[in-house]
């Protein structure tokens, strides 16, 4: 194999290096603004807009949400979640299989969104596994979602992306015996790559499980409020 | 935006280039050996592995197949493709979102095949709907999986893979129904993303929709090695 490896790994170390110090920034401005910004990674297809979409209408009557959607092609996603009503931008990343915090940053300035009026930002990123997981992108809290219709080994066999989420929300609960999910694995395989790692097993077309996860989310905020000065 | 994307450009173009000699070579032994080769993408959980043990098992009785399966972590899916009593090896790709057609030589070479003895080499990709699509394999053919559990919307969002792909397979048709899946919808956007793509619809549970596909497969190596001289 004689693939320029060591170069590429040079090169990316100093991209990841600016997009530390990118995110470092907007976290710095997020927590001043006393916003509670939180990340969705997951698969392609695994649910992340609907259960976003759900989240965001959940929230609405009583906090001010905004949410950032990457995607490598399409406006789709922001068109889905414009339908809750709360205020969206679409980043189209190209070729691109992740976000970065510059794009953030650029979006959040194009939007012209006042960060002191909101409570919540959401930022979906493109459906990856993979890609996502080396890029801070100033969050407070990171989710990484698995449908039940993946199959109970990704954790195994994605441990980074897991390991760089803080919250995993197993969705599509509705289907489960449909697909035959076996839960406890599913379980036991999350707390293997990332012992403690807080779950919540959803579905966004029953509602079930949202209650406490929409109260997780609330007393984030609270904490976050309590800690800096807004 | 800083980040020094010019050369991260320049790096990537000399991988691709470096990959696809590579491949190029790889792609002369495999005619000369007059083994047809498959390669398949997915998103993870799009029931790759399971669609692959169906067909190694289906293909067996007549056929002399193998299969190379990538994977971040874990020898899981080679496990899981054992059980169809073909030979099989897994590559580990550490924290490389795709394989490589160097990662498929040394494969080859460790598993010490005999190209001539095999009909059918199948290629199991890392689940990415993004990062395989620039990476020539020296495949014959590249199948792009699309379960019904994912939505109708992944060709729009994800072209470039549905682009490098010469077939489309939507899987778990079992659950088209429960996830009220659209399957004109799904076609419609395979086929503006790429006209005149050949899609198969199958269930690797029921069986639905196999038979089309493996009757497809045969003749491809009839005409592989109607070509070449074996």
């Amino acid at each position: 194999m004689t693939s320029p490896e060591p170069r590429l790994v040079e090169v990316r170390k100093n991209i990841l290096k600016q997009n530390d110090l990118t995110a470092r920034a907007l976290r710095t401005r997020f927590r001043g603004a006393g916003v509670f910004v939180v990340s969705l990674v997951s698969s392609p297809g695994s649910g992340k807009t609907t259960f976003l979409e759900k989240t965001l209408t959940s929230l609405r009557p009583r906090y001010r949400v905004a949410a950032l959607v990457g995607d490598l092609a399409t406006e789709n996603d922001a068109t889905r979640l414009a339908r809750s009503q709360a205020p969206v931008k679409q980043i189209i990343t190209g070729t691109l299989c992740h976000l970065e915090a510059a794009m953030v940053e650029k979006a959040v300035a194009e939007a012209e969104w006042n960060l002191n009026d909101l409570d919540f930002l959401f930022i979906e990123n493109v459906g990856n596994l993979v890609c996502p997981s080396s890029y801070d992108l100033g969050e407070d809290l990171r989710m990484v979602l698995l449908s039940v219709t993946e199959g109970e080994d990704k954790p195994l066999k994605y441990p980074t992306i897991f390991n760089s989420a803080d919250v995993a929300v197993i969705t599509k609960n509705d289907l489960a015996a449909a697909v035959e999910f076996d839960s406890k694995a599913a379980l036991r395989n999350i707390q293997a790559v990332r012992p403690g790692m807080k779950v919540f097993q959803v579905s966004a077309k029953t509602g079930a499980g949202l209650d406490d996860y929409l109260q997780f989310l609330a007393q984030r905020l609270t904490e976050l409020r309590s800690t800096t000065s807004v």
